[in-house]
């Protein structure tokens, strides 16, 4: 099992028993979500800002909207801690103190730096788009040279990474089970709804099958 | 209409027109989400840890499971950005660069402080729970001394907040709209699976009814 090698920064500090270092675990959870948030700072304050990424091996490529805070830092690489959570359900315990929830987190350290080659830059803007729709980056019209300068992608190498992970029912005190109160867990998840053409869209137009979005389905 | 007056570091730098300061609709973006992301320093390194919360006025409680790295700057306040996001849709353009998110998030800057006082402890729990489940914290066995001991709480006055949201269709390029090219918003959302009840619940106690969780609803 190859995994992430814990160290001072990346240990999960509290409930360890949930720590996961295991690299296929982690990659399934940051290939499962989409939505990030970056934490970077700025004269010492701390910001957290959401964006898109994708994967590509032990590389997270994060879409560049992150990016104009921290802008002046980046010629020199810019120190981040990059969070994706997913949540699974919630869990209703018999006590109101051992209520929690189903989750599974990634938290990357490192230093991320601004893609600067163009072919890479254009590989990661293809995974980006066909992350969220499979096959999405071909169909569409292609960026421009323009576009692809006004579209800022940063790369953190995969090394200092943790996930943490909540799954199962609750875990009541011994003798509160006995209590005639309801628990379980509720499980959640994101859903797709019916697409919306927009009003200019052309009635030979294909309508969009969001089976496409393989992962609701 | 009172607003949260932007100060340099809580101005929206890129897409400003995305920017919303309205505390209306600040409050209705957090009083729909659960889920927030703190950031923090620990010797100048940022961290992101995803934990609950809940809006009570204008402060912000925030579940103290986020604190365990941050435990020992907790005495006089820490300096965090909490952010919360939610997500509508994913918006397919014509073009790739057009391609976006629908999405609605609020950046919350300020020095977060333990909450000592036991009645506001309590109140701030009560809360938590009750913001997934409403009454869910009258039905549950109530904290012991040694419980409420065992949770921390923070407090963020919501001082320097803004919002960002986009909404809507895509917007693409003029001559990019006779393109043979399905656009438009594909609609996601959170949803709520059938309840899973734990394996040593009694028979006589009632099925969980998904319709209290009414974010979903």
């Amino acid at each position: 099992m190859a995994i992430y090698q814990p160290n001072a920064r990346t240990q999960v500090a509290r409930l360890p028993k949930r720590a996961v270092y295991d690299k296929t675990q982690v990659h399934a959870i940051l290939d499962e979500g989409f939505l990030c948030h970056v934490g970077f700072n700025v004269e010492q304050q701390p910001y957290v800002i959401p964006t898109g990424y994708v994967r590509a091996g032990e590389k997270l490529y994060i879409h560049g909207s992150a990016a104009s805070r921290m802008m002046r830092q980046l010629d020199r690489g810019i120190q981040v801690c990059v969070t994706v959570t997913l949540v699974d359900g919630f869990v209703l315990a018999r006590s109101a103190f051992h209520h929690s929830v189903n989750y599974r987190s990634v938290v990357m350290l490192g230093t991320a730096r601004l893609v600067v080659d163009r072919d890479e830059k254009i590989d990661a803007l293809r995974r980006f788009t066909n992350h969220i729709v499979p096959g999405r980056w071909d169909e569409a019209r292609q960026p421009t040279d323009q576009e692809l300068k006004a579209t800022s992608v940063l790369v953190l190498p995969l090394e200092e990474v943790s996930a943490k992970v909540r799954t199962g029912p609750p875990i009541d005190d011994e003798e509160d089970y006995a209590l005639p109160i309801w628990a379980g867990v509720v499980p959640i998840r994101m859903g797709v709804g019916d697409p919306v053409p927009d009003d200019r869209i052309s009635p030979a137009v294909e309508a969009f099958d969001t089976r496409r979005l393989t992962r609701f389905f």
